[in-house]
């Protein structure tokens, strides 16, 4: 059964989405005033509910009735957003498209590479392990010199891999997990050092927090992050209010980016205005640092140089585009990247899964029921209207926020292509996929649960202790 | 003898001075194609590297045969400078005034308070000891809420000092001591803890200096202040490059501090622009965070709100008039200050001396000889052009910076009397003044040197250690 229309708001503008919005709460109006039947009244009130996400997702505004949209002018590397291009920076991603953002057009706006197969049959190679679900599914889509790493690799010279989070709130959400799965996939297939960054400092210059409140939410964090299985003996996590004030070569790092970027420079990436505090407009400085093996020289013994490679989300490639026009200039290696498509909310692909809307979220503490209801409730379905209609012309898989999920968690490819035959030729019901989605991901989150509760904060304590790792430098 | 002409040249506007110059140069020419008598021709050369410094020194540009000032306009706190306002920020001082910059007209623009009589007394009274000289003559001329620290002085409350100094060469100049010299009498007279800031972050920003040359000037520095004779147990002295790696307090705060400063604020304190690097646009937070005590947890064993004074030149108050602004909303007291006038070039009062400039300059490393050659040489005198005038018309100890060195350096105030009435009525000749100062010098510096003979890399080393000090809090 479907449960949100389905239909093709993509194409239409601010205007008509809020005149379609209007439409809808006049009829709702006029069913309850006509006493009409339960069903059709609550059918027509979660088509109007729906409009109005769509209407805020587009407009970036809440729906007001009589107050037509505002222009919507988004800045983006210093230009005006075109009217169907998707917004992308490390705060906020929007895209009218239902099936979420264009990420062909974003490799092209962005400089990056594709990951295609002759890069996944290489990584392969190297490896000797089947590739991960994350790339034979293109989750991971874009790269940066990812064939130089893989030159090294070749060539017994090894890196090491950076990724990070900005711990904003206690609960982490399922979306959150994606470049931590697939950053222990790396790490075990390479064997390599990990350092992951928390970025506490961020989160408390960006957000209503006390920097005390900042650090509690990294080491809750962690916990969450350890609970991924990654190797005490070879991953270093850190706070960033802490470690900054632990060793040396952080700092000199942050402050030999600092002098080799402007103010016009962020303003360009960051969108930032004269406005913000000095902080955030120093702030890339430090997201850019661990990029450098001298910010670790516990691990490193030292030694500059170690190439480094980010797996992250593509939302955080322009504090690398910065990093990486910098390394040259600081006599460092430019680190390479592996870019992960968004993890959608469960409303739609037009915007990705964000822990501040709790309704948009599925998160690692949720219970079975909770986690049952939520995409029963609110995971947006590619299905039709009536069971009839659905059996008729099926359910679109390239919307559907249920299907979106399974390419995510569900390993076996045979399965998860007979899901989609079954959904596209109407045979399965959107309440028979949620049911699938459901049932795969209550096992996985009550497993990270059961790992978590194990990560005691004397575990999280050594992983934040700055130390030697299990690889000689 | 005089050995620089006594017009006054502050009433010229930078054009009237460029056509002076001019008229002067034409002067020379014509004596030396006259074959004019040599003292004749050598008195003119003189008057025009007088009046070309003078040019230089109003308009901030060499004078160009044939090339007209251009406009001279100075950003100071986003307004213009009016014609003849002085300009003081951390960077550049300058006035078209002999006598140096209008300390008066200082205190009413910046908003701080004038150290008077009452003051001075209240000073003496609180620590039993006969105030400084440069107390008793002026030096340290204003202050920001030193009432509040005599305040809780008077009831036992504790309180520290927090001076500091830009290492940007190896060579510190006489000027570098007066900040020095009485942080030093106030740590005795006080017996409170003191912490020296080496912002060799800084100096890597502004100059053209690699971390570790920034960091060896700090460590270079360092032994030229330890030798003015601080006590080891109650001083801890730090490079930032180094100090912001060692404890989590120091990032925490400026951390604090950057959140509540906007680049609106510091454009407008420290006139900033958009080329600027990030950088430079956050590291007044960083000067700034040493004025909160958890800064400093191995002292004030991990402690807030213990009060901090801050001796310094006025033109360092920018900063700190930033730091006392953001106090208050990030729950901390605001930083008290002691401020003291600039130390002349040896040319004249119109801008303070700068190691940069090494004709300007008395370094802590010249030779006895150096020292007299200097002074002989460049030291601008308030004299007569003739001895016959000299003796009848008397010297202008206003704007002599001879006879100002000497109130920096000569303790006896009733010989510094004598001098002024001497030189003042014609009897005391420029030579002899200059002679006092010499004399005066000489011992002063050669004690210096063998006092920083004794400073070794091991002492360094211990001073910049974080560790508690002789102190309970």
């Amino acid at each position: 059964m479907a449960d949100s229309p389905n239909c093709d708001l993509k194409s239409l503008s601010p205007l008509q989405l809020f005149e379609k919005v209007t439409e809808q709460g006049e009829k709702v109006r006029a069913l309850k005033a006509g006493k009409a039947p339960k069903d059709e009244i609550d059918a027509a009130v979660r088509m109007l509910l729906s409009l109005k996400l769509s209407y805020k997702t587009t407009t970036g505004q809440d729906y007001q009735a009589g107050l037509p949209p505002r222009d919507l002018v988004l800045i983006n590397n210093g230009t005006t957003k075109e009217e169907d291009e998707d917004f992308v920076d490390p705060w906020t991603v929007q895209t009218s498209n239902a099936k979420g953002v264009d990420y062909d057009k974003l490799i092209v706006r962005f400089g990056s590479s594709k990951i295609d197969t002759d890069l996944i049959n290489r990584i392969e190679r190297a490896t000797g392990q089947k590739p991960h679900r994350f790339l034979r599914r293109g989750t991971f889509f874009s790269h940066r010199d990812m064939d130089q790493i893989l030159d090294a690799y070749e060539n017994k010279k090894s890196f090491y891999l950076y990724t990070g989070r900005g711990p904003s709130s206690q609960a982490m959400h399922v979306g959150h997990l994606i470049p931590f799965i697939f950053t222990k996939w790396l790490q075990e297939v390479f064997d390599v050092p990990l350092v992951i960054q928390l970025t506490d400092d961020e989160k408390y210059l960006w957000k209503d927090l006390t920097t005390e409140k900042a650090y509690e939410y990294a080491k809750e964090n962690a916990k969450d992050i350890i609970a991924c299985g990654f190797d005490i003996n070879k991953t270093f996590i850190f706070s960033d209010l802490d470690y900054l004030g632990t060793v040396t070569g952080f700092y000199r790092n942050i402050v030999k980016v600092q002098k080799h970027v402007t103010f016009n420079q962020v303003k360009g990436i960051f969108g930032f205005t004269d406005s913000d505090c000095i902080g955030k407009i120093s702030f890339p400085a430090i997201q850019a640092a661990p990029s450098f093996s001298s910010s670790f020289p516990q691990i490193f013994n030292g030694k500059e140089n170690i190439q480094c490679l980010i797996p992250c989300a593509i939302d955080q490639d322009p504090y690398f585009r910065m990093t990486r026009d910098v390394a040259p200039r600081i006599g460092q290696p430019k680190p390479a990247l592996l870019h992960s498509v968004f993890f959608p909310a469960l409303q739609g692909a037009q915007t990705k899964m964000s822990a501040s809307d709790p309704n948009s979220s599925i998160f690692l503490t949720d219970t079975p029921k909770q986690i049952k209801t939520k995409i029963n409730k609110h995971a947006f379905s590619g299905g039709r209207d009536t069971i009839e209609e659905h059996r008729k012309y099926g359910g679109n898989c390239d919307v559907d926020v249920s299907f979106m999920y399974l390419t995510f968690f569900l390993e076996d490819d045979d399965r998860l292509e007979q899901l989609k035959q079954a959904y596209t030729s109407g045979e399965l019901l959107t309440g028979e996929l949620k049911k699938v989605l459901i049932e795969t991901l209550q096992p996985l989150i009550a497993a990270h649960q059961e790992r978590r509760k194990q990560v005691t904060d004397e575990v999280v304590k050594q992983f934040m202790t700055p130390r030697k790792l299990a690889f000689e430098f």
